[in-house]
C-alpha cells in the first residue's frame, strides 16, 4: 500500500507508480542528506553499489560486461549505440515492431550508420526465417530489436534470436531496446548472448525518469575498442564513460559530467527492493497480472494490437477500441474514474487503439488493487461510451 | 534555515546545498501526485510555466528566443551547441579559462567542426583586444566564452565581449558556458545580444543535478535553420526539440523523449523562489557574500587563482593553498569540521588549490550561517596544517 495522497493511478506503459521508498530516497532527508558531493566517498559507494546491482538485474556475472548510468532519458541509450558501437558508413538491422524502431533508425542516420528495417505488419514482429535470410544476404554489424514496443505492445522473443544470430552472422552485435521491458521482461543477458540492452528508469525498474541505464558485453566493448573512428558523440561517448562508470564501481571518484545523486539513490533504491526476491519471482508476477488483464480485455469483446499470445507484453497491453468509441473521450473519462490510461503511439493507428501499463509497484504491490481498479474503469467507461459487450 | 538534519554543509562550486521546498518538490506527496504522467494536463502546465520562467531568469522578453530543458547534465549543453549551431568544417573560437575550455573544445571536434582556442595564463582570460585580432583573422561561426570557469574561478566579462564580437565579426554567434554562472552572475541575454547560453541545474539555480537547460536567441535558431548539414546528435538534436519545448511552453502535450517529472517540478519551484524577488538583489547578494569570503582569504594570507578582482567569480573562489598544505588532508580535515570544499580541477595545477561554492541557499539564506561556517572552518583548518596566518 503507498502512503500517498488520492490521485489518478498512472497506469501508461510508463512512467509508472513510483514505491513510496524510491520517491523518498530523493529527497527525505530523515534518513538521507540530500544535498552531497558527486565526489564524496557517501554518494561514490551508492553509485558503485548501484552498478553493481544492475549487473544481477541482468543476470550477468561476466566480469567484462559494463554498465552505464548516466542523465538522460531512455532515448539517450540509442545514441550510446549508433555513436559507438557502430561506424559511419556502417550497415544495421532494425527489426521493426512499431514507433520505437523507426525512431532508433532515425538515430542510426544522425551518425551516419545506414539502418535496415525488417518490417511486419502492426501487432506482429519478424520471424525468425526472414530474419536469417536478411543476416546472410549483408553483413551487418549489429541488429537490433525492441524488446516490448511501447507503441505496441508487441513482446519481441531474445533468446533464439541471438541464437540465430550468432550463428548465421557471429560477427554481429545483438542489441536491445530493453526501455519497457527491463524489470518486468526475463533477460538473461549472459546465457543468452546478449551485445547491448539499453532502458530507462522510469518503466518496469521503477526509478524516476532522468537516467539512460544500458548494460553491454565485454564483446561490445571490445569493439568500440576496435573502431576506426571516434565516437559520433560527446556527451553519449564510451571513451568519456567507460572510465568513470569503472571508478565509480571501484567505489573510487570520477568527473566526467555531473551525476543526479539523488536519481541515483532512487534507483539504488528501486534496485535494492527488485532485488530482494528471485527475479524468476518478479517476471511470473507481472505474467500472471498481464494474463488477468489480457483476460479481462477479451471477455469485454476487445481485442489486442497483439495478435498473437506468444507475442503480447508482461508490462502492458495495447487495446483496438471498439467501433465509435473514440480515446479522447474514453482517457478523460476513465481519467475521472482515476485511472490514467494512455493514447496510441503508432502513427498509423494512433487514434483507434489505447495502452494499458501494468509495471512495478502496480503489479508487485497487490495491495494497491491497481490492476482490478483499471479492468473495472475500462469495462464501466466503454459502457458509459456505449459499447456492449459480445457474448 | 533548513530543515534537513545535521549533515556536513555542501559548499562546493556545485551541486549545491539545496532548498528543502526544492527537494520535498520531487516527492512530497502531501500536496504533489508524484507519479504523473509526462503528457498529463497538470504536468505540461508545470513544464510550460518552467520554460516561461527561464525567459525571465535570462532577463528575456524576445519571442523568438527559446529555452530548452533536457534530461542530461551540464555537459550535454556543449553537444546541443556543436550539433546544431555549427557545422562540419566551420571553425569556431574557444576563449579559455580553465578546463571546461578544453573539454568543449573536445566536443566540437566530435562533431567535426574547428576549435581555435585562445588561452590565457592560469587564472587570468583572454583580453579584448586579442580576441578582436583572431576574429578579424578567420570567419568564426561562434566563439564561446566561459562565463565562470568552475576550475579556476575566473570570471569573463559579456557585455563588453558580446559587443565586441557583434561589432567585428557580425554574423559569428555568441555562446556562453553559463554551468556556473546562471543564478548567481548578471546576464541579460536579449541586450547583450548573446545567442546561447549553456547551463545546468545543480548550481547557482538550485536544483538536484540531472538537467541541461540552455536558452537561444532567434538568431541562433535561424542559423539552426539555415544549416546545410542535419544535425551531428539524435538525442540533442534542435530538430527533435524545437516542437516539443515550443508545445510545453504553449501547454500541449508533446512526445520525443520522457522528461523527468519530479526534476522539472524541483526546476519549477526554485525557479519561483529566484523569481520571487528582483534579480537584481540575488546578484548583489552572492557578490556581497562573494567578497567577504575573498576578504577572509587575502585576511588569511592566501591567493586566490584569479588575481584581478574583475575576473573573481561571485558564486566560487579557488584558492591556492599555502606550500606545505595539502589538499588530500586539509579537505578531509574540512569535513570534520562539516562543511565539504572541492579539491582542484585544472590539470596543471590540481594539487595546489582548493574551490569553495558560494551559490544559491547558502548565500540567499543567511539564517544557515554557511558562508561564516566556511571562513571559520578554513581558517582552523589551515592552522591545524601548520600554516601560520601573515600579517
Amino acid at each position: 500500500m503507498s502512503n500517498q495522497p488520492a490521485h489518478p493511478t498512472l497506469l501508461i506503459p510508463g512512467p509508472i507508480e513510483f514505491d513510496d521508498a524510491v520517491l523518498q530516497s530523493m529527497s527525505h532527508y530523515s534518513t538521507l542528506p540530500s544535498s552531497e558531493s558527486h565526489v564524496g566517498a557517501p554518494f561514490v559507494a551508492v553509485f558503485g553499489e548501484t552498478l553493481s546491482m544492475l549487473r544481477q538485474l541482468f543476470q550477468s556475472s561476466d566480469p567484462t560486461a559494463q554498465p552505464l548510468v548516466i542523465s538522460g532519458s531512455g532515448t539517450l541509450g540509442w545514441d550510446l549505440v549508433a555513436a559507438n558501437l557502430a561506424e559511419p558508413g556502417d550497415d544495421v538491422l532494425v527489426l521493426h515492431t512499431g514507433y520505437f524502431a523507426d525512431a532508433f533508425a532515425d538515430c542510426f542516420a544522425t551518425y551516419g550508420v545506414r539502418a535496415t528495417q525488417l518490417k511486419a505488419p502492426i501487432g506482429e514482429r519478424p520471424q525468425l526465417p526472414e530474419i536469417g535470410r536478411a543476416l546472410a544476404e549483408k553483413r551487418y554489424k549489429l541488429v537490433t530489436v525492441t524488446h516490448v514496443d511501447t507503441s505496441t505492445g508487441v513482446l519481441s522473443e531474445l533468446q533464439r534470436l541471438s541464437e540465430l544470430v550468432h550463428r548465421v552472422s557471429p560477427d554481429t552485435l545483438v542489441v536491445v531496446d530493453g526501455v519497457c521491458s527491463v524489470g518486468c521482461e526475463e533477460i538473461e543477458f549472459d546465457r543468452w548472448g546478449l551485445d547491448a540492452v539499453v532502458t530507462a528508469s522510469q518503466k518496469a525498474i521503477g526509478c524516476p525518469a532522468g537516467l539512460s541505464i544500458s548494460y553491454y558485453s565485454g564483446r561490445a566493448i571490445e569493439s568500440f575498442k576496435a573502431r576506426k573512428t571516434p565516437p559520433g558523440s560527446y556527451f553519449a561517448s564510451f571513451k568519456n564513460w567507460l572510465p568513470i562508470m569503472q571508478n565509480y564501481e571501484a567505489k573510487k571518484a570520477s568527473y566526467f559530467a555531473t551525476p543526479s545523486p539523488q536519481l541515483i539513490h532512487a534507483l539504488h533504491t528501486s534496485l535494492t527492493q527488485i532485488l530482494s526476491m528471485p527475479l524468476s519471482e518478479r517476471f511470473a508476477k507481472h505474467k500472471a497480472v498481464s494474463q488477468k488483464i489480457k483476460k479481462a480485455v477479451a471477455d469485454l469483446g476487445l481485442k489486442q494490437l497483439a495478435s498473437n499470445p506468444a507475442d503480447q507484453a508482461n508490462g502492458m497491453t495495447a487495446i483496438y477500441l471498439p467501433e465509435g468509441v473514440k480515446a479522447p473521450e474514453l482517457l478523460p473519462n476513465l481519467l475521472r474514474k482515476g485511472v490514467i490510461f494512455a493514447g496510441g503511439l503508432h502513427r498509423e493507428i494512433a487514434t483507434k487503439y489505447i495502452r494499458v501499463g501494468h509495471m512495478g509497484v502496480s503489479v508487485m504491490d497487490e495491495g494497491r488493487g491497481d490492476a482490478q481498479k483499471a479492468i473495472e474503469a475500462l469495462g464501466v467507461g466503454l459502457r458509459e461510451a456505449g459499447f456492449e459487450r459480445k457474448v
